[in-house]
């Protein structure tokens, strides 16, 4: 187990050169299954790749469903499939980003596999990992699993159209978030009702300027 | 790794022989985060406490959180931290089973870690696992993490109150259960509404009364 994590770690740190000398900011988005990451995709995608190169690493336990939900955004999607494992490795991404061309991309988005606990252990080379919470999971979830909140440098707080119909005390989440981590952002999200993607597209855009003056 | 399965496979089927010998059934609860399971206990066991001697094993990341709403249910809760680890293992559970009197037991409900994943790989000593997806997880759950879906003898379609307010195709989660099991019973639940929980109950009554003939 240990050899494997320093395995990783090693190819990690790999990736972060490659990516640094390449200005291409990576993100990790992690979170339960069915918290609504690619639900999250299909709101952002359309917002960003006009203006930038965007490309997508899917992770799944198994299936191509997610690849297919974005294909014909105009990115190109690599699929990993983890056959039975509950998160990615590095080695994985390593061979992912092998089939795009770094030389043309501003961005790479991460969808891990669904799964709150495992891949927060695994540093994968991205630059920044975001944490995504959905409503109905309760507003427990941090105080829960708590190492994706002390790891993560940005929280979406998705499926708020759900609010009225369930209980989720906003301020017992948001003062454990803050326990955990006190310099972690909160955007509250509504994929359906298209709240607050403009705010974390913004958050993407201003990562994406500073890495390339990095 | 395959050691490690080894030696949880030998502690399971120890743990499933003392089970059998003092006709204790066991239940395996396994869902993603926030789908439900400790909502699930909650009106489950009122109905079952005067009836039977129930016992619960909380499994839990970190925190005591979920134990503590089982408080007061006039059940014995034995808690299993993971310490970071996503599942549970049958080493864990002999530990977590020393504290209660087997020979006064008639049921013990297992709450796993939540994790659609690496639960579904461990035999734990239970009987049956039990899968809880609540609906806003999505119906393409059982697709993606399959499984779960193959190893469960039920599953439990939690907090169907939201279908009104989320996209949920009902058919295609059906027919993708039967494709991974055919034999998978679903009861939709609502424990805001209180749905479903009796036909829940009387599954778990039938499953105790098999239990002691057996």
């Amino acid at each position: 187990m240990q050899s494997l994590l320093q395995a990783n770690a090693e190819k990690a740190a790999e990736i972060k050169d490659i990516l640094k000398t390449k200005k291409v900011l990576m993100v990790n988005l992690i979170s339960s299954p069915g918290a609504g990451k690619t639900s999250l995709l299909e709101k952002t995608l359309p917002k960003l790749v006009d203006k930038y190169n965007v490309a997508v690493i899917e992770g799944d336990v198994e299936t191509d469903l997610d690849g297919k939900r974005l294909d014909g955004y105009g990115v190109p999607i690599s699929l990993i499939n983890t056959n039975g494992a509950c998160h990615l490795e590095s080695i994985s991404i390593e061979k992912a980003l092998s089939v795009f061309d770094l030389d043309k991309l501003d961005l790479i988005i991460i969808e891990n596999v669904g799964n709150l606990v495992c891949p927060a252990e695994f540093d994968i080379g991205e630059d920044y990992k975001v944490a995504v919470v959905s409503t109905p999971e309760g507003a427990d979830k941090p105080a829960k699993y708590p190492l994706l909140f002390q790891e993560a440098s940005l929280l979406i707080n998705n499926k708020i159209d759900l609010l009225p119909y369930i209980n989720f005390d906003k301020e017992f989440f948001t003062n454990e978030v803050k326990k955990l981590n006190g310099n972690l952002p909160i955007i509250p999200t509504s994929c359906k009702n298209d709240i607050g993607i403009d705010e974390w597209v913004s958050w993407l855009e201003q990562k994406i300027k500073m890495k390339k003056t990095d």
